[in-house]
């Protein structure tokens, strides 16, 4: 158990008045213990209360021999579970549960009484996590580092005749080889109108002279995410509306990442690159919010949109992606994580936004 | 909305006794509807009630234009749920839910009181999807008869220096050039002693001479799972010890196929391959239960354990996999697909059980 982390997350829960708080989601527990379960249909909580030492219930098909610093209390697949709750979960006080707990296991939690309420308590561990450590942000810099060079390479593969899949399919053994352990997310690959399709997945949409090239890619390494975009040219400069979509993205996206300081509501960071937008005549073709948290999942709680007061802190890491989508014609998107320092900023992606022209 | 599965998920519903449930599972939905969507954290139900058609309530991002012979509820990421869930629920009855749903909306419907009471409903569908109509069976074949081939090739990367990583890293262009999507789950490649850790996953050991070599792989092909399990022999004959436990093994394996009917209680094969290994005086070292059922997902509910004392069903689809695990030396485990048919069963897998010694 990280003690830092732990405290932070009982802080947490004060302030959403839970004394007891149980945390199943496998991320949650490799975040405040470095250990990563994933029990599958069976149960795993980690206890948290501000009462007594943290209780890890985990089934004994995944014990393990270190101590994490919580009680380890095992079950088996013939064991119920009630007792095994009831022993440790304060039925005289409300419990905190995950958003993601199955409904199952709520249920059966409520049928024995386990508890006298409960409450959703993913925003102690939420806001937790979306203020990264010195460690975390380091982990973080450097998955971001190995993508910024993956993406050297992918342009590589951007050739005559090749299609969508094909350049995906290379992409995992690229980042396997620079140090990644697998993708944050299947990658996207898009040519042409593709690219103008949030929904597209790369298929066997062949590459043709003049079209727009989008790769939204990222890893995993060390367990932290990476998460990236360009959008390049294929063997012509860009046409007129390319190169005006694209010149304006790439000025929402670095007029908004020149804004960036602590405290800062996360509302007017979207805004200002979606006015940049909207007064270049685009403003209906960007369609999604400007950005996402980032760190131990590549979407964690918490998004850069019209929608979202709360402000900046130093350690969030989120992404900034304005993008335009002309259907059937092109789309642009330009995507850097960005680490929010004490004083200002620090943009983890490197690789150049001038337009570049491949093949 | 497939109408017999439909009218078979809604006798199960009778049989719970509810009159109203909501799948959230989205591999339930695809199951009823033919249709895949993945919501991530967004809610989305399909509601079954005895009293009206189908109502899929789905986020507009996820919007489409067929029609899946369910009324389509479509809510933006601004809309209250409340009032979309009380629309269309019933609030003066139980409403049965998936075990999987995640909890925060379930406290969020007790909170707005969208129904009368909350139930486990996921037996219904898991009951309907444990009996494959006729094309799901075609499906399993057709994805086992790529596993039986890949497997053939799989064979071929067995050579002097190999690694389990580097063999497991070509697993997958192999199944995609055999036709299948994907994995059914990522492959166990076990030399050696790391053939007796139920655990291990691919890494960098060494394939040595004597090694048993165990591959437990499967792919997904249009939808439907396979799964299977073969243990090889690298370069000498197995020793007396490989040999007596391959032996057992197979025996235990064969012998639990060749008794399979409708009307078996599932136990009763579990316990004939738990017999035969025991008497032969590796009981403790067959840790696990014989099978798990099978189809969209690769573990589906219902099992082959001494526990479940259900009863076989023709369209029911198990694996049988006895295996045998000698800390520190060596393990052997061989696994098929079996299909329950009106008078016996069908083995969808038909790679040899014969001894073979690769290299």
């Amino acid at each position: 158990m990280d003690q830092e982390k732990q405290s932070r997350v009982l802080a947490g829960m004060e302030q959403l008045k839970v004394t007891q708080m149980m945390i199943t989601d496998p991320n949650a527990l490799f975040y405040l213990t470095g250990k990563w379960i994933h029990p599958g249909e069976r149960f795993l909580g980690l206890l948290l209360s501000k009462d007594h030492k943290p209780v890890l219930i985990v089934n004994e098909l995944f014990s393990f021999p270190e101590d994490i610093g919580a009680v380890k209390q095992y079950f088996s697949d013939t064991d119920d579970l009630a007792p095994v709750w009831r022993k440790w979960i304060n039925k005289d006080e409300k419990l905190g549960i995950d958003k993601t707990m199955p409904s199952g296991f709520l249920l059966k939690m409520m049928e024995c009484g386990a508890a006298s309420g409960y409450v959703l308590g993913s925003a102690a561990v939420d806001g937790a996590r979306a203020v990264k450590n010195a460690a975390e942000q380091e982990k973080m810099r450097r998955s971001s580092r190995i993508n910024d060079a993956a993406m050297q390479e992918f342009k590589k593969l951007i050739h005559k005749g090749v299609t969508e899949l094909e350049v995906a399919e290379q992409m995992l053994g690229i980042y396997k080889s620079l140090g990644a352990e697998a993708y944050s997310f299947d990658p996207i690959v898009a040519f042409g109108a593709n690219a103008a399709d949030g929904h597209h997945m790369p298929d066997n949409t062949v590459l043709k002279e003049g079209d727009c090239v989008l790769l939204d890619v990222g890893c995993i390494a060390d367990s932290y995410c990476s998460d990236m975009t360009r959008t390049y040219f294929y063997k012509r400069e860009p046409d007129a509306l390319q190169k005006e979509i694209y010149q304006l993205v790439r000025r929402a996206n670095e007029e908004a990442e020149a804004m960036l300081k602590p405290g800062l509501p996360l509302c007017n960071i979207d805004k200002k690159a979606r006015d940049i937008i909207t007064e270049g005549g685009y403003g209906p073709m960007f369609t999604h919010r400007l950005g996402h948290f980032i760190g131990i999942e590549d979407h964690e709680a918490g998004d850069v949109s019209l929608a979202n007061k709360n402000l900046t802190k130093a350690g969030n890491i989120f992404s900034i992606e304005p993008g335009i989508y002309v259907t059937g014609k092109a789309g642009v998107r330009i995507e850097d994580l960005v680490l929010i320092t004490e004083n200002g900023a620090e943009v983890l992606n490197h690789a150049s936004k001038d337009i570049e022209v491949l093949g």
